[in-house]
């Protein structure tokens, strides 16, 4: 155990007047660092993200307005924006491209949470497969794409309303199911509680789920399990 | 106005000891009289039967025990016990019958629901298909039974866990679908609120939703449009 | 099965930029096509929109503001507006008109989700007959018209507060009444989450309920149910 | 200000082994103690009521099972059992009798909630008109009582599942409402949940809650009231 | 029961655009009419408002902004503001004074709420003491008007956060409580879920709640009950 | 920080069958190791018990059934059992008292969680001062300790229902109050969340809470608190 | 598209009288059939256990009581039965054995929910490293495994109450976590809803949930993940 | 108990427009008076303040607005603000300084509440060490910290997200642990609840939980500990 111990108290991080910015992520795994960019003010963003990239050759700024992008970009200029997905990304080094993710999203209104999952694994070297717009309702746009479901090693699947895509995909894949609920919807949605409940009690087997919205993390997770899937 | 207010008036019910038993729901619409058995003694449970059947040619009784059968029908010989269903039911002069409702069913779990809306459709004249154990996470099962889907006039969907079968049914027939949530499962189903809340949030027009667990509010249902889809 | 699933199969659908559209429903149906505006750009509402009419003739859009209208009938001058429903219209061959829907609710605060529900049924051929502002708190209002209650195919309830109006509705109807609980109120209302409950509790039969402030989905149930007690 | 605290200070009460009891209710009101029996055991249910009887001429015990009664008449003789209202009552010098309270309940599984008030108002000097299953998915049989109902001082009105009466009886009635939920009822009454939301949000002016079952609490505002209008 | 049902029937009642304005109230119960103006624009509030004045001498519109209140007063010349309480009065013919309503709040953050209850208890002739900012977390501010308390027909107790205020003030008075909790604190209070709750589980009897924020339905209640305590 | 983390690594721990045993809490604190009986069989409890007293001379076993007590005793004869808190405590060299620890509780259905409270603060080194039935409808009672209240250095305050007692008796108190919501109640008490909620919004400062029923935890902190009161 | 449909449709199953047994799941992937025996009586568990073991050399049976192994091996002499788990499996021609999934637990009550993720990821060829009662309130015990956790390919990760053992994990690992709340603990557990919303809040990307209990979808989730990173 | 009483009753107070302004906190405990800024007016906020400022030499205002604190210093010119902490304080005779507090914060979302929390610690005469940014993911980072966290007397932790900095922060300390949620996060946290929950079941006994966002209360407990813990 010693050796163990010792290494995660020797971990790099640096402090800054506002965080304690943590470096051994990306030294360990390779992983980029990220940042979530919703309570934090445009200069907190440019700070913490400035301090990353000190040591760290790529970086995703999540729930990121246009304004935190305007900020940044002055002093990080290679930084690029995806105004749906609402990301920030710069990635100086990129990992080499292992296929195998597809995202996929019940409806239009679940693109920006799609993006978000497909944004991250492309910067953890995972560029996914796309199928959106494919909700239960019509079912048979899915079986078009029956085969990108079959072959995948991870799959994203995004849905609002009664998040039932996630069961429906997991029947009919052999790999794992990240399934991610929206808030998009009304009513007796309640911002995401309805395809959140529903997707945990999937009936098919290989459906585990994130936070409400949590792009970032299903297109992580999807990424990683890739990763283990091409030998890393 | 005056008419219907008198006719409403002097619909006919009688006073027991119990219960004020109404009679004009018979007269009115030739449909049963309903009991729900769950919170009665099996001596109030024959009471009200055996009043109701002065006056009226049928009768079910749901969440009834088998207890409750045996004491009704020492005294109501020709009462049918469905053990799976837990519904007794007289017929005494049955409807003509009328078919075009089917019932649908996610897993062996959800059996008892659909087998009391069964129950209750059938005693209205409407005996339905069966389609059961069909649920979504093995969605070619359901497609062998596609012409039964499109071309039945009411359509009842009973399913657990994360509720996604009416959705699915929906986006494939053109019927009416009632969606049944069900309180089997465990965890994060909340005792059925899981597919309820998502069977609200179907994507897809023509569902609506009746109170979980509640198969004789959608036998009922879908019996009363097929009524009027034949005309009556 | 084969025939049912490759019909299935061979449905035509149109990839746009941002959605794949379905044309089958029209095909299929002679019902009209939905947008559900909210959560839509007024941009991506007309591209949809003209996606939808190059193959159908009828067209509703909802949650609609109207910002989105003022795009729309540049390019689609033939565009109604309802500004209570919040419902955007295009009906260039009008369904034949089949009467026999009645759309009843509660309250004033009630009327959007009632317009809307009303204007759902009038593209889809059943223009309704309406008993606005009859809550139950003055019983005699709702007498008043009890032969249009006695006498309608399908109604529609919208009621928020504590939900009580189909209980009441259904207990002098014949035909199934489809409840929808709205989000007007305040503190326990919970955003409607009590005439919900409510409404799937209520205790006579004949009653099922969609998603909160749903009158499209409502509307279209009652249309769809008023066309096969049509013979259609 | 001191008199009345001073009054409070030496208000007298009793240390018993298991509870302070608390003699200065029933001198300062004219009103029975009362004991919730749910959670004591039946020695300390005769404890307590032993000490109560001390300095009170009547008392009543709520939610007793018939082994408390059992125990209880072995020492105190008069005491006398409500199976349906599960209540013990004693009541050796009955306050004078003041009509004007009404008890309605909308179906018979309430009845032991509306007999637990039925009883406590009844010691309180003001046994209720009983108006039973007069639910309103049967409006006419509630019209049939309107006399009693325009007439009485309080009303009690005890209702489960959608829990829609209270606001029906306040449309109609001069007095007070004082709405009472039940847990009867299954799957989205969420064990009383549902009618308390919507007794909480009647649309007619002049209803006010208490807890789910609470008869108990609902008798004794009843007959408070009531006996503020004799004048007392 | 043809009298009552009859009477019922041939209440008078007036249909203007938006609404069903019913004036039996009024006529029957001496009380006035109100106007819930929160979901209304200020056009339908003054609407209303005509309506119902050709035929009352008094009227309260609640949940009223300033701007409603500018555009009711060009034509209604009479209609008072108070700011606080956010309600028009209009009081022609002002009612005889009964002394005997009681309003109390725990936080002047409660104090809209209150003010709503004590100009309607004022406009239906119970003008109320106001004992305002009295908390249970400084116990011996109440204590100073333990006088109050003791001698009020009617009392409304007002709270947010903990909701404590009713029980003890019940615990100490002879008359009815009228409990209403308050949306306002922050974080577990869950928008005056919390001091909802509490005042439903009151451990004192002679507690009733009304809905969150429901100072109008408190205070009605209220001056009902002093009203029959009064005789009439 | 070396020396912390070595220390952390070292403390000692045995490996049983079933669980880590852990003896680094009774090293460090002075304080019993306290094992939570609910989920546990006897044997497991046995097992442990036996393990933690090898190296510990206090333990206190909670939610402990009377056959859990049967079992333990014959091996260990010096535990006492304490039927009311449904707690095991063993203590064979007990810690100098230290008094300053106060248990209020509300009402009789409040004392197995206060006794817990009690056991717990007494195996401790601070057997408290117990004011038992002190409930906020009687506040007159909660006065004759006032003393007792103002010189605790810190205070067990339990209660069900609508959980008024924390506020009253942190704003009388000068010490800490560590409030213990209970699930004692029914309806809306919703096993206990009413009481949580409460107090949660306690508007008095010094207020803290527990988890529902965790009479434990509110005694274990109450000592702790009075320990370090008491210089240790 | 036509190959993976006709592919899906032809899929072998076998109807029986209570339920459609499906046999491509094993066909395809290899993987063993799995029956939730929650909700069936001994008599369907054995049943269906019949039917699958004629096609499928694997099976696990889920919240299996001791009474349905015993009828079970009746006629399933090689059945094997967990009772900490509550599984029976039956395993005729193991899977090549791939190390690389660990189990962790943070307390000895979660212990039968592990099992059945052990059991489940076992028979699916991945026989886990158990690293049980790590709970995070004695981090150390966790930190003497840290190797372990490093090197692991998927880890399950069970933990009740607060359910802060993943996010601590997480950070410590390179793979995904699979995370189970369980319904263990007590009050504010809320039957698990505490640690589900915890974890499906966790801080450290790599987390991902499965329902309540749920063991055999996390051992699924990790034996697929596991079998993925062998290259599989 | 006359004399405590009395006490009672005589403890000054004063009577402004909009409250009862308390003084006798002060008095009694040397502590500050606290307004709670959320819900009041920059007029209300400068009125009540310089009210408690005429007795009191220390104040502060929470959830403060720039705008609240331009009003403020016009006529109370030695007042300071924390813009982090949104708090207003006045420090006329500063308290003995007493170290003892930590505060702890598990991300940069939650620095708010935890200067809130310190901010008020310190004009209790407690300024806290402040470790910020040490959430569970990153364990290592807290290990740096751990003397701090050992030699602490009392220490307050603020997480939002999981909540889980509490439970593991409690298992290393000596000292109690007074948590605080924050309702930062998004989704499944449903602003705060997740690690209200998480917190109310910490396993490590010493942790106690405030409301959500709750720094005031917080840093008041723990300064009052703190205090407790000097000898005062």
């Amino acid at each position: 155990m010693a050796d163990a111990v010792d290494e995660l108290r020797h971990l790099p991080y640096e402090e800054i007047e506002i965080a304690r910015v943590d470096h051994h992520r990306e030294l360990r795994d390779g992983l980029p660092e990220a940042i979530y960019g919703e309570s934090k003010t445009p200069e907190q963003v440019l700070a913490i993200a400035k301090a990353l990239l000190g040591r760290s050759d790529r970086l995703i700024v999540t729930r990121a307005t246009p304004e935190k992008y305007e900020l940044l970009r002055r002093e990080i200029p290679d930084a690029r924006y995806n105004d749906l997905a609402r990301t920030i990304t710069v990635d100086r080094v990129p990992l080499p491209v292992r296929p195998g993710v597809a995202v996929l999203c019940a409806g239009t209104a679940d693109l920006p949470v799609a993006e978000e999952a497909a944004e991250t694994a492309t910067i953890m070297g995972a560029p996914p497969v796309r199928l959106y717009d494919v909700g239960v309702a019509g079912i048979h746009r899915l079986f078009d794409r029956l085969d990108i479901i079959r072959n995948s090693k991870a799959l994203v699947v995004v849905a609002g309303m009664e998040g039932a895509l996630p069961s429906v995909v997991a029947g009919l894949a052999r790999a794992p199911v990240v399934a991610v609920p929206t808030s998009v919807g009304y009513g007796a949605s309640f911002q995401g509680l309805a395809p959140l409940l529903a997707m945990l009690n999937a009936c098919a087997p290989g459906v585990s789920v994130v936070n409400i919205d949590n792009g970032f993390g299903a297109g992580y997770l999807a990424a990683t399990i890739n990763r283990l899937a091409a030998g890393d």
